[in-house]
């Protein structure tokens, strides 16, 4: 059984999604692996680019933003994937030793006319660090299945 | 110096990145770390899912694609980060043992106003897998550095 389905979210809602402090040998590590450009792997290269240090990658930033998702939401919940995003925004870059506090907002929601057994969720997902700044912003789609009859008599 | 600056890129350019192909271990070990839902981790809990196996994370597949972008063009350029992504779409599930090529598609280039140094590049990034299913696109921004002086001149 799961604690959310479908019929849990309605436009308006946020939820906190705890946080995630990250550090330098994490960033390294991701962008070594998906994103070596010189500004997220490379010390020297970075203090002398126009970010001044390290960053994370764009897309690390997204995947820790979608770990507290997933362990703050999905995996109690009936998630059955999602068909994409709408819109992606880094604002400010994350740096080693910075905590991302992430919150779930949902904006739309819609049941599937095709599926029955199914709905999609727009949320937003924001990122804000330790001196409450935005970093980060994620627009997307989530595919929940409907409460099951038997959850939904109990 | 750079192979490519901004001025390299035009609208209805198409440049090819290479090809990945992702082990099931890649994929349980990405999913582990950021997106541990059943349907990417586990092989029973995946297997009687509606997507029938394991499949690879989103986030996994778009870092991918960044891997192939940032080896067949990114570290060779000026590029200097994205302010994000207009929008991504998860089409088709990415399943241990599928290769994925990625081609670059240049959309749209627009100098900066306030900033000389540098202009906006908008790419929409596919990935085609062995069967040549289209499986994930990714339409996005870029920054990129503008050719020296003494490089144009050279």
């Amino acid at each position: 059984m799961a604690d959310w389905y479908f019929e849990d979210f309605y436009e308006g809602q946020e939820l906190s999604m705890g946080s995630k402090t990250v550090t330098e040998e994490e960033i390294i590590a991701f962008a070594r692996q998906f994103d070596p450009q010189p500004f997220h792997i490379d010390h020297e290269a970075a203090a002398s680019s126009h970010f001044g240090g390290v960053i994370a990658s764009g897309w690390h930033t997204c995947s820790m933003m979608m770990r507290l998702v997933v362990d703050g939401l999905m995996t109690r919940s009936s998630a059955m994937g999602s068909p994409g995003l709408e819109k992606v925004r880094w604002i400010k870059p994350v740096r080693p030793g910075d905590t991302l506090h992430v919150s779930y907002l949902t904006q739309q929601v819609r049941a599937s006319d095709s599926k029955p057994d199914r709905g999609v969720v727009w949320s937003k997902w924001q990122a804000v660090n330790q001196h409450g700044e935005l970093v980060a912003t994620i627009e997307g789609m989530g595919m929940f299945g409907r409460r099951p009859k038997e959850a939904a008599d109990a």
